[in-house]
């Protein structure tokens, strides 16, 4: 079935198994390949590669290799390479469980990059020569394009700038994907570059196809395998709560004139919070909106099939298992359906500085946890830790016209308490937050010196449990500290953590 | 004199002492006044104001105002009304010696933002509406046109959103700024924004006056006052060594073939580092070099006086007193001088990220400290104490082709070392952090994850007395942290900072 895919002759030339691609790459290698939130990542090179590895070092031999990606991937890749000790260094996203463990033992090397920065540094040269691409596709046209898979990505830039490339033709996505992608073909190095011609979030400025030089293509591989899905939970009450926070402060925002019924271009994070977002946004008092994003997950293309949104620019697709379903239904039957109202665009231009400015994009990114200032952590468990990475949350939240955070006010069992006295790693600085809300309430920051900041935080954000503490903390460090603009104890700052650590939770932090 | 430079009637008319304009703003109200880096700053009105305000308070009556700027002004502007308890919030950056302090007593509120931000913020409302304009021009056209002064800043939003303007025409500026600036008139709020068309640095796109509604204007005031000169100190040893040290990175990019020798264009924070720097690049092998920065500083004009630099973009002057002379001469009597080579511009699009990224500009920003994982602080001693603000640098290090911190290893007796565990405070991440620079020498960390990028700082940048003690917290957070991505000892990580408070040095932090 796959070979039906790929109708260019020069191509069907160069097919093989995927152990036959995997050898083609070795010990050292750079390695571009496709992937974005789970979707069009390579399903058969990277496990063959692994066995290679594997092997290899059986044999005593060194082989790993440097794998730069979209950003998330799946197990079988970035997760069945980093099990082979195999990953030298990775970049620029992560979220695999086997990944995340190796880099947190202090095994890899990962490099947690803005999702838009990446095609332009490794075109500067910053991450040296990219030696090789593997990037799935979805078909190859009788002209020998390249038909994107699920995501985006940085695919147009591993093509373009690897010696070698492995294609794998995914019979498995729908043939409807077909024109639903917007590759751009005019970005430049300085001082080359021009305006990117994107006015409205909806907007082609570029091709449906990749486009690739023959030539380079070493191997061809066919597959006919799903998408990592991904597991969206039940929302819960915390998240719902959230959620009728953020209609709320939208709707504000509507009433004082700063907002039209349509809001402006909508970016939204991953996970059962933004989901239960853009849930409550369907059937709700707003539209027609639109969204210019990173991923389109479950709950956009129900805002989308119900017409609440009209359009939804992203990079990648993020979806349950259902929700595949219903969109390889939609595009395959539909003439007018997600087709039309969907462009996948390569993720430097769907995260672009330039482009979120002025679309003006409201960002609702999620957080591990804000300190009463403003200073959000999205990446690091207690400092040192990594999670997944910043992702697109720093390209949308500092060029927004509305950049709002948004987490439950502790973890579940309200062992640790998301609003801290300082965070232990800062990822989005006080300059680029405006709006912080949990279940509790909405910390409005505009405007705001620190210190007011941190009596809305305190006030409206924080869990019961630890409002006192973190007042307590708040006057004492207005009394104590020799600068009172930014008022800190810093012998305490990171105490908090420093009992997350030591006792599993925040709640004894002053029982010092 | 000053008479003469009003040349269209309706204003003439409207000519008042400057006690008479301060009568016209009352308590409460939102005031946005010209001036950046102590250039075009408003000589009488704010003086005026502050006496005003002082008798008010002596007859125990409330007065005070927010006060929005450009960037730092004068001491006879937010000085002096400072020191009358007179300003409610300050945005969105200071370097007043008063009124720093009144900041840091926490006597005053102040509001620390990204330049690029402040207007786009202002129009959307976030700040509440302004109510008066006080603008310092260096005259009135026969239409009423506005000409500026030496800087632009945030004068085109101040003229266009305050119900009253009050201008001061200054004839102590020279006639001969006529025709330097370019005040673009195409920014819209979304979704009506389009591409701004710079695509070169020296790039006209809009006019060479302000325009206002000439019916909003209630005073005019004349003076004949010059600039607060801004002081620049002798390139001191380690200064020299780090602008060695910068032009060596350069140098080495060249030979790499990612950049030519034009490079690209500079951006330049202001300081003595700055200074060496750019004095370095005069007769250095780089050029024609251009600038796309936020302040045309003494070496600048160097730089375009021996050709070095074809031309320079910026919202401002900033200058000693010999450098203002020197301009003042030059766009007086020469036809080829620095008026063809300047523009100046209104901060909103010297500082735009879509530019700033567009261009590549090389971003050169000095800073208080920096970690061994690269973090950033810009703006607070030990973590509390506003110095100045984050001005500019955010804007343009976010968004840089390449991306420079510089400061010396340690403050001038050594007491203090710039390079910690961890900052207190952050205003770059990790993430906008390319490569620091002290006088010890240049830590890349391009493509480096976070421990490498540690052993790179520390080997390379720390000063030697420190080296020890870094080496040891990092060697000990790799063994202790549970998370190895960023390995911190969370107790530890700002006892640096609390030993500086408590012995005045960081010395003996390992002395506990």
């Amino acid at each position: 079935m796959a070979e039906g895919r790929i109708q260019d002759r020069r191509f069907a030339s160069r097919v093989m198994p995927a152990d036959a691609a995997a050898a083609l790459i070795g010990d050292g290698t750079r390695v571009g390949v496709s992937g974005f939130a789970g979707a069009g990542y390579p399903k058969a090179v990277p496990s063959a590669l692994a066995r290679r590895i594997a092997d290899a070092h059986e044999r005593g031999e060194a082989f790993a290799l440097s794998v730069f990606t979209g950003a998330s991937t799946g197990p079988d890749l970035d997760g069945v390479l980093a099990a082979t000790d195999g990953i030298d260094l990775l970049m620029p996203y992560q979220s695999d469980p086997v990944t995340r463990a190796r880099i947190n033992a202090g095994q890899m090397d990962y490099l947690d990059v803005h999702l838009s920065h990446v095609a332009q540094m490794v075109w500067e040269g910053f991450f040296g020569h990219l030696d090789v691409a593997v990037v799935e596709v979805a078909g190859i046209t009788p002209d020998g394009h390249l038909m994107p898979s699920t995501s985006v990505g940085n695919n147009k830039t591993w093509l373009d700038l690897a010696d070698r490339i492995v294609l794998e033709v995914n019979a498995g996505q729908p043939a409807g994907l077909e024109g639903m992608h917007d590759v751009y073909y005019g970005t430049a190095l300085p001082p080359h570059r021009w305006p990117i011609p994107i006015v409205g979030p909806a907007d082609r400025i570029g091709s449906p196809y990749l486009h690739c030089t023959p030539d380079k293509v070493v191997a061809v591989v066919l597959t006919d395998a799903p998408d990592r899905p991904t597991a969206y939970g039940v929302a819960d009450e915390r998240s719902s709560l959230i959620a009728g926070h953020v209609l709320e402060l939208l709707e504000h925002e509507v009433r004082r004139g700063r907002l039209g019924r349509q809001l402006l271009p909508i970016q939204s994070g991953v996970g059962n919070i933004a989901n239960a977002v853009l849930g409550e946004l369907d059937g709700g008092p707003f539209g027609p909106l639109t969204a210019y994003s990173e991923v389109i997950q479950d709950a956009m293309l129900g805002l989308l099939r119900s017409g609440t949104m009209s359009s939804a620019s992203a990079t990648a697709f993020c979806l349950s298992e259902g929700a595949i379903a219903d969109l390889t239904a939609d595009i395959t039957t539909r003439a007018d359906g997600y087709r039309e109202k969907i462009v996948l665009r390569p993720q430097e231009i769907s995260n672009h500085p330039e482009v979120v400015r002025r679309l003006g994009c409201i960002a609702m990114n999620g957080m591990i946890e804000a300190d009463i200032y403003g200073n959000v952590n999205s990446t690091h468990v207690a400092g040192s830790q990594i999670l997944n990475g910043i992702g697109g949350s720093g390209d949308f939240a500092r060029n927004a016209y509305l950049s709002i955070f948004m987490a439950t006010s502790t973890t579940h069992d309200d062992a640790i308490s998301r609003i801290v006295p300082m965070v232990s790693h800062v990822d989005h600085t006080e300059h680029d937050v405006h709006v912080v809300v949990t279940e509790q309430g909405i910390a409005d920051l505009r405007g705001l010196s620190p210190k007011k900041r941190a009596r809305q935080v305190i006030e409206h954000c924080a869990h019961p449990d630890y409002r006192d503490a973190l007042s307590d903390y708040f006057e004492r460090a207005i009394a104590q500290a020799p600068g009172k603009h930014t008022p800190h104890v810093l012998a305490e700052a990171l105490t908090w953590h420093v009992a997350s650590l030591r006792d599993g939770t925040m709640r004894d932090v002053n029982a010092r």
